[in-house]
């Protein structure tokens, strides 16, 4: 049960690894009649392109998608849509060394212990390249979303000790620069600072946010399947997420009652909340407010420090990482948080739609 | 899709309202053989109930469970084994005037809009009370892993400002305060704050921790079905928790890589980590560190205090919640999250059967 | 992984032995705002009482439904509905012997096998009362059906060699005879067949019909989960179930292209079949005509004439079956036949409704 | 939800349209280790090859597999398997005609009815074509399953009114004739049938039989997911399936108790059955005997003779459906079915590892 499968009706099947022939993902439970192109899923991958500043690897990954099913005429059909991005750029023989050790912070060990062994070009399953698929299926999830009034704004919050300025807050900026901060200043900051790690071998990590505006309210079913659980889920399974929060999070801690509940008003007719520090969930369904949460990403666990660990013959040895890495995750994350979240309020959206009998008999009427 | 059922092979689906005639759960998929009768549930209900501190409400909950097949002679038999806890206690007259109003911090408004209207009662199926079926299935769980020598320690690690000491970790304390707090110091500031808290008519949040040991490399499966992503799941899905950390959580975003790596080592011929930053898990799988986790409980939001809300005429009011209410939700949350850790775990552990054929193949040997 | 759960948005867990303290099922994912009470899940319970003819068991069971959530001020809420027949008539030294060897026919080798051990009073899991679920969650499943127009004639078309005559056929006679044959002459006919089986110790089959109108054409999803394969599934998961057939069946192996085809013509401006038999589906998907589907019982297992097995020690055996079973089962089945179907086209009906991206849009405006 | 998806543990999902870019399947949760190359599946692959015989269509399908992941040096690695068939010798405008109107016995009209509009060009995702990805997935499971003694022999039972003699069984033969019956006479019965069919512009239909040898008992979980119940749905999901029996099917309805009933007797200190009238099952678990199971097609819908039918504008009219089609489809449908069986089988052999607590605690020590 390698779970590569996502989502109960809007549901995501994703394969391939850093250097086999390609990498893909089958879409499932797409509904018929949306307009779909190739260009739709490519302007989100090439949001997690590297090669783009000095901060990602300078590998050439060109990622181009082939839609292979489920389109036809320009439009979803119903039937699963099937893509493809190849590998063009792979050189199995960066690697090759890797194959005897268990490199610090990746799960080479947990491969061997758990299947006996590992294709261990470029981390195999287990690299970044494997969020491809992810972000493919999200395009056309928020593609979807757009055309119902529910929008994503994703962006990297903080990168080691330097965190955006939430006054300072510029959506128009997050593409502007390569670390997708929203404050300039912030992102010139974080810049140094990135700089700072490489020259000393070493890599940083950070925190990435998402708002999720136009929501209705009750999406997300009680218990199990929560909203902010299947997003938990949904996020915490991005490789190097080490945390998951929603509105005031971890601070909510420290928080009193009194300060912590939102307020219920009236706002022209409309039930809406004073404060959103619930972050736009109460008891596991969306309640109208913007849904905001927060996901931690640990650094870049390849670095070119030495570094102590031992290989498959029980030897403990030094080794150093050299190769094409970033020296920092978030950047190019970004869009994989938001893909995730697509994919999971679209699913939670379309299992909503059978939550009343009445509305069950207008829609066949 | 009302999202009751959780897990694909130890499968557990709850039912209940707070005053409705009771609560229970069905666990299908309990391996046949485990020596079972209802005093294991008991103990681990208990853990939960009220009424056992000032803090916690002085409701009267008897929550004694009664096991109805699944069991024939003292073992589980592999069939369903469904549990009940009948409500005695409840008076519904307490609720009425919520009924027509919008609670802060509550469901209430969230289950009109999806569902058309609720059941009112003690907050109905968002009731803290829900929890008693995913406790009920978690001793089962937890009895299950014992057998293999994988064990919890769970607790309160911090009530407000108020966080324990670990130079001061002591286990044998958890079960001697009301808190469930290791640190008896920490324990008695902890109960000064929420005497404070209720004086002012306001509620605390905290932070519950679990610690897993004996856990196997290799549990978890790649991609979607992480260890974390699962556990990322199961714990945003009990009701008040707002964040969820493994490892070191979200300090990794202001760590560096070469601290934030563990170092392999090996240790009497068995690979071994240096640390354990990542709380036990590598790419999603078991790294045979201890499993190491948070969960962030937000303060309890019926608080005596005056609010404001909105009623379903849509008018503006104002009000105060009394009743039997704690002022902090995480103590006797802390075997709800062990339940669900060990439900968690139990799931991926039977999962894990299956990933190498030569082991399939000596198995039906 | 027991398999006690079925369905994906109408999702129902059933669990209970013959001789345990009760039987149930919990319904999940029942949209809100059904009118639901005791007395609608009697009346189909009441369908497969036994002790209502000479060839029903003289077991007196009362069977009577126990609502214990999800349903508040006569309507269900949207959470999950549990509800419970206790079982009150079971003598358990009645079925003492029986764990010692193997019935023939019955399931207590395979449970031996699989589970080491197994609850054998009454037959444990595997009794017919396991249905007792499947019918109650059925009966809610055909109550939301027929709002919609979608209704069901289920009958007893053969007993042994006695087959109704479809020229006679009167389904107003089906709850007239204890055989639920909708042809009076066919049920006398039958009904002394049954009366010289008994005679002599042995026991029939016989076939189950079902007649589904009112379906929307589109239902069900095209490859696994057409409406035909989730159907045969359902079927075919009731005890005694040896095969399954929609439309001609089995006898389209014998007919020819030009035949079987049924042709589209127009019938006040609406596409509809001059012929079916294909039996409501095309590729998988109802097709607006009526579907039509048989399911064939294999006879009684439990027989008072001398049969040859093997007890748990190994040796070769005589053994007779005495007890209070039917030398039939389909008559009591007929409600189970029409309760998973009713479950299964309910589930693809909401699953249905995602189908179209312009129907989801207008749903959410 | 368009059910793109089967299994539970050895889990696929298939993709890909008849004039599509191709056809694929990605399996998930194939255990590591088996050795595995294309030359495996194109085994499979071309067992359901067209043009092998005047009965099949001309048409030239190269239908060459190609691994895309999951599998490193020769040996499956645990992550999922992709496999596409690119198709090469697709014209669609072949089928420009059909777009319009609504084929007698196709899946055309429901399409349009549930999605609004459809991929027309030689039936879409409804094409036999779709049958590729469940055959490549086939022949992964049947290799797994042959490992541990498991093995099939599927053959063509029937084809219109001419059937096998069973006493002229001869499994050697399968493959010499192209319409894979185990019966040289009664293939060469059947070729003159089918090419009275082809004269007359009709079509024929038939049975295919199945049986698996070397089960243990205790595979397939009671109640829902009975090894017959998910053999059912996986048969009755193949396109042109009306009937689906186990062991004596249909005819045990005329059966009665003391003969249908199969006795258990010693071999060799094994429990096993004299007869096999259940094929293989009880409970719904694998009694230890070959498991022996039917499936019904239709003739072909796809016939030169003139039929009535309705276009897209309400028009009745007239149609005669040229181009390459068989006129018989079981003697393709044999791999396939085989391919069903074998993926059920080993998901639920998998699943059954998971049924005692002591064989789980045994593989973890």
């Amino acid at each position: 049960m390698s779970g590569s499968t996502l989502g109960n009706i809007f549901k995501i099947t994703t394969w391939g690894e850093s250097h086999g022939k390609g990498l893909g993902v089958v879409v499932d439970g797409c509904p018929a009649g949306l307009s779909l192109c190739e260009a739709d899923i490519q302007e989100f991958l090439n949001r997690r392109k590297p090669g783009q500043s000095k901060f990602t690897t300078p590998r050439k990954e060109d990622d181009t998608v082939e839609i292979l099913s489920g389109v036809f005429e320009g439009k979803t059909t119903g039937t699963p849509i099937s893509m493809i991005v190849w590998n063009t750029n792979q050189k199995s023989n960066d690697y090759s060394e890797i194959a005897s050790y268990y490199r610090p912070g990746h799960a080479d060990y947990c491969f061997d212990e758990k299947y006996g062994f590992r294709d261990y070009r470029g981390g195999g399953r287990s690299s970044g390249r494997e969020t491809i698929g992810r972000v493919a299926a999200g395009a056309i999830a928020a593609k979807i979303l757009k055309q119902m009034g529910i929008e994503f704004v994703t962006y990297t919050k903080s990168i080691g000790p330097v965190s955006i300025d939430m006054d300072k807050f510029d959506s128009g900026e997050i593409a502007n620069n390569s670390l997708y901060m929203p404050d300039a200043d912030a992102a010139a900051k974080a810049s140094e600072y990135l700089s700072q790690c490489i020259k000393n071998k070493n890599s940083a990590g950070g925190i990435c946010e998402c708002v999720i505006t136009g929501l209705p309210a009750g999406l997300g079913e009680p218990v199990f399947d929560k909203l902010d659980a299947n997003l938990g889920k949904a996020i915490m399974s991005i490789g190097a997420v080490k945390g998951f929060e929603i509105g005031d999070g971890f601070n909510v801690a420290n928080s009193m009652g009194l300060d912590n509940n939102d307020a219920f008003c009236m706002d022209n007719g409309n039930v809406v909340k004073k404060t959103n520090h619930s972050g736009g969930t109460l008891g596991g369904m969306s309640d109208g407010s913007p849904l905001v949460f927060r996901a931690a990403f640990k650094p870049t666990p390849s670095i070119a420090s030495i570094q102590n660990t031992v290989n498959k013959s029980g030897e403990e040895i030094e080794i150093s990482i050299h190769g094409r890495h970033d020296p920092i995750i978030v950047p190019r994350a970004v869009v994989v948080v938001e893909s995730m979240a697509a994919i999971t309020v679209l699913d939670s959206l379309l299992a909503n739609m059978t939550s009343r009998l009445d509305r069950i008999i207008d829609f066949y009427k």
